[in-house]
């Protein structure tokens, strides 16, 4: 039977699940509303080691280790990693899995690499090519500052619009065999360029991006926003969502109920001073491990749709006058609890 | 019927083959011993735009109109797009293909990517996830001279055993319809580090992971080089070339008489002088689209195995005093021309 759905989708019917998922952030995270799910908290931003993309691969190894635990599974038994981060060249994958000795495909979503890793882990659990894959990412603040902006010691001013990089890693085993937490389909995603140019305001580079995927799914999938408990973006903020909000009314969708962001779950906009949210890798990355998981897992909730977005830009295309396009990748993820 | 072959490979049967290719190379390439091979020949390093980087983007974009236009297809009917190469964040494929509007997984490999998107790509096709995908990846001399080392301006010198990054881009149309050259498996790449920090001699640094790759799939296929016409890989050069046929020597495999490596076949190593080779993602790719598939196709070869080969490296690793981990994907391609 055809997986394929409408023009950008795929079904999985009972064929991929989410067996576990670990988180590590840092210290700001820790002390954020969502600071108790996380596994590991962090209170030294440089993991005992020397450079802050260092610290970025201990987490992303940490990340993996503490999932593979959970999972009750050693690395050998993970046939495939998906992995990418936000650095230049994805150094903090390359050094932070290289130990795990495993056949490794390497990302670049930007921020929506999560959704992207869970993809295609998803798809070559499905296609019956692993019985386990590995998914993770990564972001720092530190390292994620020098990449992109200035050095923290250069105390740079931030317009509100700015967001925070999310200082952590999570990865998810995914497993043939079932589980609570169903991955039961995706929507690939398009890079969508409005135009814009403000990399300042990524929320709203990307939330065009997140409503041509979301749109798609619901095409795709025939299905309504009522359909879902929730409709999670990965780091849209309190600018982007506005606007997504706003673009989906056109083509008729009402999401506001059901729409929520992992960038303004994970920071207290009010007491944390971090502009207009969570981003990074690990921002929809921690999020989906440490929070929206566990609730598919006890029923909680029965299906939700995550959206990593990411904002597809570097120094040098910044430097150049180039806009900031955007890309999401949606996976749906269900309860699959009840039977049996 | 399981897929999985051995530890790290997936054979597929009849399921994806290769539809169209289509190369793009700039003026150094034209002129060495594989320029009328290649399909387009730039004389414009800029390609009429403002930047090296906006160039490489035009390439990629011209490569993927190509083979598009040889598959007789409209980006409509692709599916979805693996792309990636060598600058920060990716942005030669962000940019190069956003104008295609269809869906796409960046990702991140190095000079290995051409692997990484064929095998990827592979998988989708074979899994029956997409009739058709694009795999296309590109690098550009100017950008990746800017990206890791120093302004072309600068003029800096370089020791013999550097390689010489390739101008061009390459795109792949994959089918699950049948054609003369036919993906028959894929053997997935483990990042292999054996400590060296010389970023000046990349071809020693990727060796190890291409002997990792070349050797995994031997045993997993349970075959020997002389089952194939060529094993061929992708950026080692003279320097790489001399150590990979001693590492898989000791590990009880003579390939000297299939190995070729792209590297050394896109220059001419005495009148152009380039160093130990040519490198880049775009090194593999349009060797692969111009050179390699065309002796596939007609029947001169009957099996090979392409094997892109990248360093993992940064500007911030490097300057950090990390080593330089390989990584190499394995594709199988078969003549497929015989039987109906």
């Amino acid at each position: 039977m055809s997986k394929i759905k409408g023009m950008q989708s795929l079904a999985f019917e009972k064929e991929v699940y989410i067996l576990s998922a670990a988180s590590v952030v840092g210290k700001l995270e820790g002390e954020g509303p969502l600071g108790k799910c996380f596994d590991y908290v962090e209170e030294d931003p440089m993991m005992g080691v020397g450079s802050w993309e260092e610290a970025e691969s201990q987490m992303q190894l940490k990340a993996a280790k503490g999932a593979l635990e959970k999972a009750g599974k050693k690395p050998e038994q993970i046939r495939m990693i998906f992995a990418g981060d936000l650095l230049a060249q994805s150094i903090a994958s390359s050094f932070g899995i290289v130990e795990l000795e495993r056949p490794v495909y390497g990302l670049f979503g930007a921020c929506s690499t999560m959704g992207e890793a869970l993809s295609l882990g998803a798809m070559t659990v499905a296609a019956g090519y692993a019985e386990h894959v590995l998914s993770l990412t990564s972001s720092h603040f530190g390292s994620a500052e020098k990449e992109f902006r200035f050095p923290l010691a250069y105390g740079n001013q931030r317009p509100p619009s700015a967001t925070w990089t999310v200082t952590g890693s999570a990865a998810c085993v995914l497993a043939g065999s079932k589980t609570k937490a169903e991955i039961a389909g995706i929507t690939s995603g398009k890079i969508v360029d409005y135009g814009l140019k403000d990399s300042q305001n990524m929320g709203a580079c990307m939330a065009p991006a997140a409503c041509d995927t979301i749109s798609r799914h619901f095409m795709d999938f025939n299905r309504q926003p009522e359909e879902y408990d929730h409709i999670i973006t990965g780091d849209l903020g309190t600018v982007g969502k506005e606007i997504l909000l706003e673009l989906l009314q056109q083509k008729g969708y009402d999401i506001s109920r059901q729409h929520i962001d992992c960038g303004m779950l994970v920071y207290d906009e009010k007491s944390q001073d971090t502009g207009a949210g969570g981003s990074g890798c690990a921002c929809a990355a921690t999020v989906f491990a440490s929070y929206i998981l566990p609730r598919i897992e006890d029923g909680t909730w029965k299906r939700i749709l995550f959206v990593p977005t990411g904002a597809l830009m570097s120094k040098v295309s910044f430097y150049e006058g180039q806009s900031v396009p955007g890309i999401a990748q949606g996976v749906m993820v269900e309860y699959a609890g009840k039977e049996e």
